[in-house]
């Protein structure tokens, strides 16, 4: 994961534009069954309609004897994103109109965009921009900024059930680490992983797609498939650094996404930082909207907004590692599996069964047995309390134990017939 | 209405009689839309009837020297409430059986009345009784009880909505501040302020009455539309002090005068009393008692029994004061503000709208913009949880602010299309 | 109820055979209206069946010089319950296969049975094991395992209703004293007094069976029954010490029987012990268990597993106390009590009801009066909030006091007309 981030970083991305397709087409190598799709600028979606496509060759200021002060070359960032084109000499004054930095991080390039406001502009470090002389300064932006097209990548994985799993990532930000090179590289190696499995329950739904507008239209192609079918979804973003792991509710806060997030949070760390949707800021934002109102919640590493390095060109390779990219990578992985294993459970008989005559039970009374003690309670406790109305998760949460320490037991307890499966609550 | 409250101090109320109707007739001079009613003794109400009338002209003690001990013309407490009329000699140890003070208050008179058992009896100072030599003594009380009427003040203010607000307070209670004059005078100022209003949503249901039987007698005869009609209420009493303040809670205590009061102390105050629906005392009895259910709760200052002044003469003047009145007016008017502006929203679009093109939204992805970052924030908030289930308050208490500070921003919201408002919960 | 454990300790009980039923038939003496039933070994009851009916007679080990080493005349715990017969001469190599011991407790005997693999053995302390010899040794029981019968105590006690309440305790731990004696001296003295009662609301079923097969036989017979009537329902365990008083909670934990339960103990006691059903281990386990369903909980003094002396010989007639028994007896009579009295009541009239009239408020509005200040709060209380949905007990947690200080009020309340006691709630 790290090394795919490593050769993803120099692109340049944007919402639109070919830096973002590139990208795509690097991930399509990874997951060959992942489709790109086009959908032309002008295309309304809900409130809002796909912009004109961005692209950006050379951008250059010259100072006064002739030298590049900041050049697109050296940095990505350096360009205001979604910038018009200028070829233009202009004073300091002028030029400092068109410039942003951070007078409270003065040795980093902020990431600053105008996607619906026309504008040109540089983005900068402090110090430098401190250090400019009177001018004049030639500016020079080669841009196209024209009807073309947003893409966006997704892979359907079919399950042997149709409910669906949603795992959306963005991959609009140009050459910053944790916010946002690692959630792609996360959700490629969940895609990967979910690939390779030879028996499915569920239906996973993965998509690459630019911030904001990009999940927005993409939800306003399949708004309807999506409320149906979706169980739980989960926005993959900041999740590649070392930090202690995060969690932001969903707008409900008890969905199963919000639910299988803690439970795996609960049992994999000492302790997490939770947010609730007021924090939210990212995809999230459009999934669970009013009338949306998917169950998606987020695992991150350092919530986006919530670290010093968030959009400046400090957010670098440096940020996030392979431990924290495999980290995350994990515990999403265990949250995909409990929610492939997360049923509800029935009793099948009244009273306890006797374990004894299947061999799940030692025969004497004394403490110690044959069988391990935890795998007797937990059967127990599970013949006790499957009710039909809580999935697996629920119980494990109620017991207070790992629900993945469960799944074997409830298996074998369905074998004998004395547990059964339902579809829904009774 | 400290000046308001200092010219009625000195009238002699009771539950019924003239001292009650002359405080009637002052308060219509600052209120000229309020009608005075006059129900007759013997009216049934509920399991109550009303009284016979009361009216009491002198009331004195003379000693052994032929001075006078007491006067009702010091103080209207010193005669019981509702006494008989006496006229008689009496020794020292008959004269203590109709004596009224209070050993651990010994400067103070009592309060107390006997309407519904007939008694003839003085109130005193314990001071002054532990002095008094063994007699004889002429008790003289020149009282009228004799069939006569119930009088109450009431003011309906019609709105654009039939939806009811409630406010009630009690003129019953002779020559006391606190317990009550701060009632009546806060609830004057704020009917006069709600009949300056040139819009009102709600219409508003303002009553004068005396305790306990008025409010039986009123509900008597308005409890079928009252129950259909009121939203919330307010039983006002105990406002003049500038102690901390208090809320009383109804007998559910999530009714919306419950919410209203909660979201405006908690917003106006560092901290406040908090007193369960165990802790009634006033006319909440009646409004929130079985089969009547109606939505009330209270906003005081010190909540009447728990302080020391309480139901003596040392509730006086000096108790309250202008600051305290006013504090106590403006967190009222402050609820009933809320409630005209308390509505259901639901956001009309799917996905987050786009703001910028409304110029709701700073075109630049920069912190910094043209608008205020918190009205954004609340504007986007309010887009994200207006779901058609929860009023303004409800969202107000979710995002932790003001729900003052929403109003404008909702209100602009809908003028945008954004959001729609509901009359009832979906 | 002391005495009778003393004439109990010494029968040989199991979950069946005739130890087991010359306790039922000692039991009988004292509830002369219990019937004794039989059901035959191989009967089936849901997932099991009924055993093989055990008897032993004799069970020693002789040591190498010939002298009884371990003799089941000495304690009825020696023998393996349930255990094979066996006549052999054996190394010691052998025979520690067939020895029960507890290192961490040496000087006691533990309690050890085999009821569904046919074994034979002996329990000893861990200190006699380890001072034996090589050997050789005659190892000999006298046991039957045969067809015949489990054997059952029932007594039902009907009141006017058919709502019932469960009593269950069991009758097959040999030679111990708070687990188990003082289930079985406690229920039966708890049924002497239902059966004194000249007049009983509610249906009593008092049983005493062997645990788990015993109220798993049981329940297969009258489940349908039981499920329709039950109310509340307590497995009687383990009510015999001193020790503080435990609450082991049904598994919804939210019944008629958990509430009554907390009730009495948080008036009881300065506090008590909780449980969750996590940590069953009786015929609560059967009663609560999926299907079956029935609101049963538990009130204990030291619960089964927590404290040392359990399931070993140590569990004598010394850990448990006339006063002990008496506490237990009389918080569960309480329950009971509080049952018979618990009411669902509704306010008559609308508004507070006019008390004066009737003799039941203070005709004086100062605080003293002849009435207790108490009782009239409380009367207040109950006419203020009985709307008809709660029971007295939920009522009574309301106010923070005790239901059985309610009940006699309610009556009042009743008997006047203000209140009206409803079969459901409404």
């Amino acid at each position: 994961m790290y090394g795919w981030a490593n050769q993803l970083f120099p692109l340049c991305r944007s919402i639109t534009g070919e830096g973002t397709r590139k990208t795509l087409r690097y991930l399509q190598q990874l997951m060959p069954s992942m489709t790109i799709h086009e959908v032309p600028s002008g295309t309304p979606a809900f409130d809002w309609e796909v912009p004109d496509e961005w692209n950006v060759h050379q951008a250059w200021i010259k100072g006064p004897s002739g030298q590049k002060i900041i050049d697109l070359d050296d940095h990505n960032l350096h360009v205001l994103g979604y910038s018009a084109p200028v070829d233009r000499v202009v004073g300091l004054e002028e030029l400092q109109d068109h410039l942003y930095s951070l007078p409270e991080r003065p040795e980093a390039i902020p990431y600053v965009t105008s996607y619906y406001e026309r504008r040109w502009g540089f983005c900068i470090s402090h110090r430098r921009r401190q250090q400019l002389e009177p001018g004049p300064y030639r500016v020079y932006i080669d841009s196209t900024l024209a009807p073309g097209s947003l893409s966006y990548g997704e892979l359907i994985l079919p399950g042997r059930q149709r409910e669906e799993v949603l795992l959306s990532t963005y991959i609009c930000h140009p050459s910053m680490a944790n916010n946002e090179l690692s959630g792609p590289v996360v959700t490629t190696a969940l895609a990967r992983w979910l690939s390779s499995l030879s028996d499915r329950r569920l239906t996973y739904r993965i998509i690459f797609v630019p911030e904001s507008i990009g999940s927005i239209v993409y939800l306003s192609r399949h708004l309807q498939r999506m409320k149906q079918r979706t169980i739980a979804g989960f926005v993959v973003t900041c999740v590649g650094d070392e930090s202690c792991y995060s969690y932001l509710a969903s707008r409900r806060a008890d969905t199963l996404a919000d639910r299988v997030i803690r439970h795996v949070l609960e049992h994999q760390c000492e302790e997490y930082e939770r947010y609730s949707f007021l924090e939210r800021g990212s995809d999230e934002r459009q999934y669970c909207s009013v009338g949306v109102d998917l169950p998606v919640a987020l695992l991150m590493r350092s919530k986006f907004g919530e670290y010093p390095e968030y959009h400046t060109s400090d957010d670098d390779l440096s940020l996030i590692s392979p431990a924290g990219l495999d980290g995350s990578y994990c515990a999403l992985k265990k949250c995909l599996h409990l929610l492939e294993h997360n049923r509800i459970y029935r009793t099948t008989v009244r009273c306890e069964p006797q374990l004894g005559k299947r061999g799940l039970y030692p025969t004497l009374s004394t403490r110690d047995g044959a069988l391990k003690q935890r795998d007797v309670r937990l059967m127990r406790d599970l013949l006790a309390y499957a009710d039909g109305r809580r999935d697996l998760i629920a119980l494990a949460d109620e017991f207070g134990v790992d629900a993945a320490t469960c799944i074997a037991r409830a298996n074998t307890l369905v074998q004998e017939g004395l547990l059964e499966v339902l579809d829904e609550p009774r």
